[in-house]
C-alpha cells in the first residue's frame, strides 16, 4: 500500500481539498509555493502514463476548478502542472502556483513541510 | 496569431510527431533532454486551465502514446509532464524524459536549440 493510498484511506492525515470516485486532492506537505496541491488517482499505478485512459481523461477536468481556486487564493501568474513521480510509486499530479518561466523548481523544494503554510492555505476562502 | 498557431499552420517549420483534429505534437527546439516534445491544442488559449474541457479531457490520452514512444526511444526513467506557459500565450504541455526527482529543470534550459538533437530524435525508431 503506497503512502498515497494510506492518505486516501485516512490512515495518514492530510488536508483534503476535494475528492470524487476517481481522485483525491490534498495540500502537498512539502510545498513549492503556498497553495501547492497534489491530485492522485485512487488506484495504485506507478507511472502516470500507465494510469487507465478513463482516469487520464478526467484528471485535468477534475483539477481545473482546483487550479482556478488556487489562482484566486494565492498571488501567482497562473497555476502550473507537473508530473514527475520518482519519489512515490503512485502516479500524482502537482498543481503549483507559478510566477517565473523556470517554475516549478523542484530543486528548491524544502526537506520539510511548513505547517504554517498549510494552515494559511486552509484558511483561504477559495480553497 | 501565436507562434504555435504559425507552427500548426506550417508557416514556421517544426518537426511534427503527430497531430489530430484537436492537437499538434512536435519536438521542442529548446529541449531539456533528447525527446522533449510539446503538445499544443489547435486553439489559441493563453492559460492551460482556460482550455475547454473537451480538450483537457483528451490531451493526456493523446499524449500517452507519444510519452510511451519517447520512453522507448531515449534513456530515461520515465516521461514527465509540465505545464508552465509563461513564455508563449498559447497553452502547451511539455513531455520530457526525466531521470531525477528534480526534473524537469527549466532553469537549465539552454538559450538555443540543438539541431543535432532534433536530428537524432527524428532518427529514433519509436518517435
Amino acid at each position: 500500500m503506497t503512502i498515497f493510498s494510506k492518505i486516501i484511506a485516512g490512515e495518514i492525515p492530510s488536508y483534503k481539498i476535494v475528492e470524487n470516485d476517481k481522485f483525491y486532492a490534498f495540500l502537498d506537505i512539502f510545498p513549492l509555493a503556498e497553495g501547492h496541491v497534489l491530485v492522485i488517482p485512487k488506484i495504485e499505478t506507478d507511472k502516470f502514463f500507465d494510469v487507465p485512459d478513463t482516469f487520464l481523461a478526467e484528471i485535468l477536468v477534475f483539477s481545473k476548478p482546483i487550479a482556478k481556486a488556487i489562482e484566486q487564493s494565492f498571488p501567482c501568474n497562473r497555476v502550473g502542472v507537473a508530473v514527475v513521480g520518482l519519489e512515490v510509486p503512485h502516479a500524482h499530479l502537482h498543481l503549483v502556483p507559478i510566477n517565473h518561466v523556470n517554475d516549478p523548481q523542484f530543486h528548491k523544494r524544502k526537506d520539510q513541510g511548513f505547517p504554517g503554510t498549510i494552515e494559511s492555505c486552509a484558511g483561504k476562502n477559495h480553497l
